[in-house]
């Protein structure tokens, strides 16, 4: 329990005035060489200090992000845990050593390449201060404390956190025990900061000292911030998490197999935090008149939930209505107008009508293959269309169509041909797929991939969630000739770091 | 010696017909496909038939080489040696496996997070069709048949490669080579082909089947190409490497001990290949008045040699004189007009005026403080700016003030406080810091990075060098909990490709 003043959200938010941005990017720079030269044990500890100074403050930290998100209590006291859990990894990660991808080449006099090879020694190092535009409905895990965060410190650079509006205030907080918690573990002044308003983020975007950009939030916005990074004069990359359908295919041998356990937890994945998780599957294959359409039809939705903010659940409706409004989408289940019309709000257009209730559109497979632009669109929120297929074929047919995604997922046994078919088409489209599981909840692991073709990110070989996710914040550079004592740890003969390395083409664990 | 029919450049080489493009760029997809899902082995097999090949037609393709670009003979064989070289070096990086990423996390049921861990496994995978634009000045390992190609086609993609117009013979001829003997080794239809014009190099970029593509030459080619890929509706990697000035930085104490082996060295690094080299060092700074000075002016440089053509003739003489005109910059060593004025060519202004001589220029480092944007650029072809300091801290003034480079060398002793400040501080903005090397002869190893900070790249994670250089066309793909039969082989619980891999946080090799 803190013993901190109670936080509050009465007064609002003002935007950061830009020359306070400029003069916290001067320190930044300072504080990226600083914290790019010292050792992996400082680095490594301060993350820890990090997740500590949040766990110490949770109540307080779940308390404001009730109120500014309208999550639950259980979800977003999880979702903390995942945050400091995620820190922490980033700290065994930084130990661990690999991250560095250490190479050294000895000299070799008699190169077969034709020339005599040189000593040449790589290493990853830290690329600058990043900018983090931080999602709205992940308020601890993909914003200021989270995973892009963690990562581009743990690479060893200064962060500026663009807040998202959504929860300005918890940002703030948030943002208070991370600055003090790094300054208390030794990072230098101007580490961290974090910011308000589109002013601010584009202008940081657009500043020479920022030197790579992470964003997760709508494919119109994180496009308009991609443009921006790419037409400067010096481009830097920019690595956005923007939307995806993360479409489910359901074999017709799994749909006679366990229809009720599909349609009880696709209904689950659809809806859990109010379906706003950008690994939501919004849309199921499933096989015409099979028994997992009737087990939807029978599915009792969740009652109508609050969403994130009145923005989000606007876009929620629109999107649920242009789905709803194509020619051969009509009602699975859901809320209906008084009328029985298939539209998801009664009340007056626009307007904020109530929290909107969670809805499953019906369309054929033929359809989604006619106008997979209208009918593969992510509806951010508790709803989904299920897509009936008469042939199986349809399910390739579908998948090679598909524009990138975060996630696939493939509902099947192991003799189904189709679905050995499917998966390499599958891996073309998506960052992850899966099988006979659903796709929220992303585990925060080694292996794990959180991105995939455009536009379901804008950077296809990164990754947001996992310790793969530091690279990004990283850049190659070769020393050649260098004497040992002017090396960098990692390179040096001595190996005192005691990481794994490429000695001559070989790894060395 | 081959038997094949003499090689001519007596023909024009048409443009390609966009026609004959876009039905390449389908069988493209689908020899993606199967080239991705082949085995390394057959893969590698490939590559080394491919430099078999080359091999086999050294003599004709050096030939037409020799007239299509003036190089010398000797340079000409000594490229192709690097160029077999380096593809025979990419099937050993893919039968090593490491470049496969691939990662299994096993399920926890108790894991840390909060929540279970499913069973994630994890790999890169081709990226899909690479679109190659080759460079001018390196018509083997650069051209058709260079490390571009040889790493995209390594990942398991389909190339299409833009041949560049300087060498239009020899690339058709390299490009028939490389195809007859991918096919002969087994590989698909529409793996590979060689496109002429501009026209279809930005056609083909503008490609939704092209996912990936790779650039050698001018920044300002580059940048509009890369604006080109960056403003697709569904952008793509463009992995440009642009221009460099590659400054060395000599300290007061290597002036002293070595100016005649320093001098000698840098006038050989600056007229090799007669200047045509990316890394070719541009900007030598050295204390004032001193014994490297007067070394240099003593220098006889090389005859003037013919240029790679025409163009770049004209755009060394309009960059060297741009330079020699700035304020605070004059002759050193080189080519005079006949009023001893410090231009490089004494024709009428704009012709091509026979081949360009080497020359050196000289300015000052408070010069360059004072207007680098003037004076750290790049002159390609044999010119370099040598410029004075009168205090040693103008080194770190100077360095700070780079834009990204390729390279950056220091020329000093292992005590020099200097170079101790310099060393990291030019790390941060070259992909290579060099120690009394000097930065021309890109040794192609494990360790190798080829590649920095805008300009020098559009890309500042990848190298176009050296092993790393596969990364560029491969992206991650996660699998969660799918049934091992239908895993990738390289995330089979077997580990049925013998490579190393990292199994739940531990690499294993």
């Amino acid at each position: 329990m803190s013993t901190a003043a109670a936080p509050t959200t009465a007064t609002p938010v003002a935007d950061t005035p830009i020359a306070e941005l400029d003069a916290f990017l001067g320190l930044a720079v300072d504080a990226s060489t600083a914290w790019r030269a010292a050792t992996i044990a400082v680095r490594g500890e301060a993350l820890r200090a990090v997740a500590e100074g949040l766990d110490a403050r949770a109540d307080d930290l779940v308390l404001l992000a009730r109120r500014e998100t309208h999550l639950t209590e259980a979800r977003l006291r999880g979702e903390l845990t995942r945050t400091t859990f995620q820190l922490r990894l980033f700290a065994d990660v930084l130990a661990e050593g690999s991250w560095l991808d250490a190479r050294i080449d000895h000299a070799v006099a008699d190169y077969p390449m034709g020339a005599p090879r040189p000593d040449i020694r790589r290493q990853l190092e830290g690329i600058g201060t990043v900018l983090v535009f931080a999602a709205s409905n992940f308020p601890f895990a993909f914003s200021v404390a989270g995973g892009d965060t963690a990562s581009a410190l743990a690479a060893g650079n200064a962060v500026v956190l663009k807040a998202h509006p959504g929860h300005p205030h918890l940002s703030d907080l948030t943002g208070e025990i991370v600055a003090a918690s790094l300054a208390a573990a030794g990072a230098p002044a101007g580490i961290f900061t974090v910011v308000h308003g589109i002013d601010a983020g584009v202008h940081a975007l657009r500043h020479p000292d920022v030197r790579a950009a992470a964003f997760t939030g709508s494919i119109a916005g994180g496009r308009a911030l991609f443009d921006i990074a790419m037409s400067r004069p010096e481009p830097i990359p920019f690595y956005g998490e923007l939307g995806s359908v993360n479409p489910a295919f359901v074999t017709p041998g799994a749909a006679r197999a366990r229809a009720t356990e599909i349609a009880e937890q696709f209904v689950a994945s659809v809806t859990g935090s109010a379906g706003q998780l950008c690994t939501k599957p919004g849309l199921l294959l499933v096989p015409a008149g099979s028994a997992v359409v009737d087990a939807l039809t029978a599915t009792v939705l969740p009652a109508p939930a609050p969403l994130l903010n009145s923005s989000i659940a606007a876009g929620f409706r629109r999107s649920v209505d242009a789905t709803a409004a194509h020619d051969g989408v009509g009602p699975l289940v859901g809320a209906r107008g008084a009328d029985g019309a298939p539209t998801v709000h009664v009340d007056a257009e626009g307007a904020d009508a109530g929290d909107p209730a969670p809805v499953l559109l019906r369309t054929t497979a033929a359809a989604v293959v006619a106008d997979p632009d209208a009918l593969v669109s992510e509806m951010f929120g508790p709803a989904a269309l299920v897509a009936e297929y008469d042939d199986e074929s349809e399910l390739v047919a579908v998948a090679k169509l598909l524009d990138g995604q975060l996630t696939a997922t493939i509902v099947g046994d192991e003799g189904d041909a189709v679905a050995a078919e499917l998966l390499p088409v599958l891996a073309t489209k998506a960052g992850r797929v899966l099988w006979n599981q659903w796709p929220t909840g992303v585990s925060v692991t080694w292996a794990q991939q959180h991105g995939g073709p455009y536009p379901a990110t804008t950077a296809v070989g990164a990754t947001s969630v996992g310790t793969a996710a530091i690279t990004r914040f990283l850049r190659p550079v070769a020393y050649q000739n260098v004497p040992d004592v002017l090396l960098p740890a990692a390179l040096q003969d001595a190996n005192p770091l005691g990481i794994p390395r490429r000695i001559d083409g070989v790894l060395q664990p």
